[in-house]
């Protein structure tokens, strides 16, 4: 993949995983990749390579889709953990696509963890609802004024389009893409395209044939495990002592 | 615990896990704890803050041997992450002290996995031997030169008061001390003093009542297990796709 050269300007914002920068092209933007962990406030570790892998996949993913048609942010890859993207209105909410049944979804839908659904489901979160936690629905997303009715089904139809064209991808390389998130933003004040990520972090992806599982919980809870044992020793080193152990 | 002031200077060696800097004063050495993983050779990982956790507890474990008259190398802490030491010239052998059989040792002693030996182990290996894979005789040692026959008893004695110390100073906050590394260095051409450090990528603590393990093998495992899975997925994005599974 070719790398375009732009110049990294000002932050604009970091998140947990990704910063993002303004460059000496004012459509463009940098989007770099940090080698953290996604927490919830816990204890966060970081994955050495983790944001070049995420990158890479990422951009890999974007241009799979745009051969597609599918429109993203994606413009091409700046270095390792970078790529460059289009500078976006980004929408304040979040689409979860599902292939299968897990977690949350096997109460909701009454499948057993693991099933492969009916049909791809589609759901709105809010963006800052990070746990998931309460649904958006069609009506709310609407009042909320971010896009119209018909932008709303053109979002759909992406969605469901570009979960059609990477569960087909991951299928062949032996994954299934169990489920994984979508954030939406619009270019120029008015064409809506895919941003954000495509990666380990966003994509619950399980081996096809082991059913072992690469997803972010698991990603997330290793990482964590870690250093909660590091920290454990810590505590105890640092205690006052207890009796003595027979 | 106080700050010892000192200045940064040339950087003399920097190991996996840990850099060495020169300081403005010449017998004083800055020994700064990285957050990377021990690895041999293979993927390495980063845990976030356990660079500090390591520092932490060596500087508390030096100080506390100091108490019971051990000789150390620790002269305080510099900052969260790095201290203070005298500078040594190190001894090109490490030593390990076992408490408890497990690894290669069940099998060289005949116990089980996990059963406590008869009488603490001192084994002497190469430094240059990482996996501890053929231990050093006394008579080797001697041989190599590094030390005399006195000091060599002098160190023994040493190991094995280490250990009673540190083997009830972990029983009392709950942990068995199943095995650790100890390294020797000698200040100003001839007092021998500890070295290196004490933390949980050199010891192997075990929860005392439920056995859950704190040491540097699953430590590196976890780490490693993360990146491994990151990789797989870019493996898997990157590769020519298989056939359609059913």
């Amino acid at each position: 993949m070719k790398e375009v050269k732009v110049k990294k300007k000002k932050k604009l914002y970091e998140g947990e995983t990704k910063i993002l920068y303004e460059t000496d092209h004012e459509e463009l933007l940098l989007l770099a990749f940090k080698d953290d962990v996604a927490g919830d406030g816990g204890k966060k570790g970081k994955v050495k390579g983790k944001g070049a892998v995420n990158n890479q996949v990422a951009a890999h993913l974007f241009k799979y889709l745009e051969s597609y048609h599918v429109p993203t942010h994606f413009v091409g890859l700046h270095s390792d953990h970078a790529m460059v993207v289009r500078k976006l209105e980004m929408l304040p909410f979040v689409v979860v696509m599902h292939n299968v049944a897990t977690g949350g979804l096997v109460k909701r839908s009454g499948s057993k963890e693991g099933q492969a659904l009916e049909k791809p489901l589609l759901e709105f979160y809010r963006k800052e609802d990070k746990k998931y936690a309460s649904q958006l629905e069609e009506k709310a997303v609407l009042e909320a004024g971010s896009v119209n009715e018909e932008e709303l089904v053109a979002i759909e139809r992406m969605a469901l389009k570009i979960n059609a064209v990477l569960k087909a991808f991951f299928q062949r390389r032996g994954l299934r893409l169990v489920n994984f998130r979508l954030e939406f933003g619009r270019y120029k004040a008015e064409k809506l395209v895919l941003a954000d990520e495509l990666s380990p972090d966003t994509c619950r992806l399980w081996d096809a044939e082991t059913g072992e599982k690469y997803d972010p919980e698991r990603l997330r809870k290793d990482a964590g495990k870690i250093e909660e044992a590091y920290e454990e020793v810590r505590r105890r080193v640092f205690s006052k002592p207890g009796a003595v152990a027979a």
